[in-house]
């Protein structure tokens, strides 16, 4: 048992006539996270508007891998275009009409058009993450980069694969080193307590807050993980338990409201959360239940970590409470049949600066007031 | 819509034949609150020993309510020699030959060992809420006076029978009496939250907690209750829903973690909860969770408010920390199929005196420093 046992969130290639679309088109592999922990399936995701359906459906989430599956819908959608005559066989014309993609006729303006449509609804697939416009953002500009380069359209589809697969692999190459960093804040026979899911599964590989974990647990010191199950979704008892087993890491699950407890108890040294969007002034949004726990180990004293890529930090805001929160339906919340129950469903809340002890990014640790440091 | 339409929790009655008891027998019908909010359904029970089951896998739960069941249970086994002919037609003559219940040969000594040994069974069902055993030694010291008196054992088990019925609506009273003190610290357009239920279906009726609430709604001054779902077993999402609905008054339900948001937000005038055990500095064991929300309340000056009768107070122990806290198992956490996960499920925590701005009793509002003082 290893951090390599663990299934990939994400895998993304080429196509070789083994999906609906055309051999040589990308594909979005996506490990299903509404199956586990009973089951491991891959979706094999060629049409772009099936990803926001995956982000929508918590089938991908997590942040950073919310923002690789956003750009990678991008990237299918450039694909689109190019691929059109044999993915529309029936309306090539009319399509192609509209977008020609021939070298002789290209129409670069409305090829970024249709991208940039594209790329606005994906924008919106959840509101909360930055990383996930961020992302969307970055394959866009590189495909205007390649346009204004004299591209034509087939060769601006392959750039933006290209994009994607580096965001996959820079994304792994940091966690792996907010791990580094951060096991350097724990001691040997450290107890940490974790909420939702900021792992691998959170990520392309390897996981922020779980990275920190494992690093640590790769050099001896982790004791225990108590794992919150975090309702509603229960990506802590669902996710976290699972890729924690997967890797070796000795754990315990626990209901949200145990942790106080068990913070109060004395068995925890420190609390290491993720983080889904943080403003300049250090305020961190992440999971519903995050500012709770932050409170409580502030009042207990105990160390409580964000583990975050810079990538996360949104200079576009100055407080958390600027950042929109999204609410989500009331059946994630309902197990019961009292069908008159009003419910409320936040999917996050927002961790004053004051509760951070600190936060780890690939950069080093900083502390939130000085979070802008970062960059 | 009102209290009333909330379906009683216990009912303490004498069977005219349609149990498996003779006619005359005591009966207690319980509400089987794990069948709770699909289906009201009563168990109508007169084997004492299926009185601790019905503790045990918390048929009936609440501190009130299982001491009123714990102290039928007692009766229950008294009445049991008195009947023990009917009961045991087979063995009776060896029963009697050990416990002869006729006026001649009446052995008041075995009779006690007897119950005695029965209600040392019935303390251990549940070992947190303080009031099971006391009101297990109510009934067991209304059998040694009436024994004490000269009275044979069939006028025993009568008064055993009458001490449970008056356990029972002494303690509606009680808390229609914490409910009206209550009511008045609460302002016009109050929004309250609450965890786990203390409610009408914890007690007799009406409520400690809940009492509280439905005292200020009948004086309209409720706006909203924020239910805590309280998680592993769901008391809030499918107790307290289910009889604040009957009740008619306006609730939301959240999951645990979504509290500290909901507080932080501003939308919260006071926290109110109930209570399994008070020691006598003031700290308060109730349902796991209630720690975290206090010291969330705290740091908010949101007002934090256990409600509970003095009963609940033990003067046998001076901190909360020397209370026991039952743990329950792992299967009422696990909804997910990692066979290898560990699990940590406390029933109760412990809420330091300096997290709770006053403890409601019958008796008054009272300081958690200077409870004593409603003693």
């Amino acid at each position: 048992m290893s951090v390599e046992d663990i299934p990939r969130t994400i895998e993304w290639v080429r196509t070789d006539g083994d999906t609906n679309a055309p051999s040589g088109f990308p594909a979005l592999l996506v490990l299903d996270q509404t199956k586990l922990p009973e089951e491991v399936s891959y979706l094999a995701i060629t049409d772009w508007r099936l990803v926001i359906d995956a982000i929508k459906s918590l089938k991908v989430r997590g942040a950073p891998a919310i923002g690789i599956a956003g750009g990678a819908s991008v990237a299918l959608r450039a694909a689109e275009f190019v691929f059109a005559r044999d993915l529309h066989p029936k309306d090539a014309d009319d399509f192609e009409s509209v977008f020609v993609i021939d070298d002789r006729s290209f129409d670069a303006e409305m090829y970024l058009l249709g991208i940039e449509h594209a790329a606005q609804m994906i924008k919106t697939a959840r509101p909360t993450a930055v990383s996930l416009s961020k992302s969307v953002d970055r394959v866009m500009q590189s495909i205007k980069d390649a346009l204004n380069r004299g591209l034509d359209a087939s060769t601006c589809a392959d750039v933006a694969f290209d994009t994607v697969s580096e965001m996959i692999s820079t994304d792994e190459a940091q966690n792996r080193e907010i791990g580094r960093i951060g096991a350097d804040l724990l001691g040997y026979n450290s107890t940490v307590l974790t909420h939702c899911n900021a792992g691998s599964l959170a990520t392309s590989f390897y996981g922020t807050a779980l990275g920190v974990v494992y690093s640590a647990h790769e050099q001896g010191k982790i004791q225990n993980v108590f794992v919150d199950e975090t309702r509603p979704v229960c990506q802590g008892a669902r996710l976290t338990a699972f890729e924690l087993c997967r890797a070796g890491v000795a754990s315990t699950l626990i209901c949200d409201d145990m942790a106080a407890s068990v913070i109060a108890s004395g068995k925890v040294d420190a609390v290491i959360v993720g983080a889904d969007r943080i403003a300049s002034n250090g305020d961190v949004v992440n999971k519903i239940g995050t500012l709770g726990l932050a409170i409580i180990a502030n009042q207990y004293n105990v160390a409580f970590y964000v583990a975050a890529p810079t990538e996360t930090i949104d200079t576009n805001v100055l407080r958390g409470c600027d950042i929109p929160i999204e609410e989500r339906t009331s059946d994630e919340v309902l197990s019961y049949s009292i069908p008159e129950l009003n419910v409320f469903n936040p999917a996050f809340d927002v961790t004053p600066a004051c509760f951070i002890t600190a936060i780890i990014t690939e950069k080093g640790v900083f502390s939130p007031a000085n979070i802008l440091n970062a960059l």
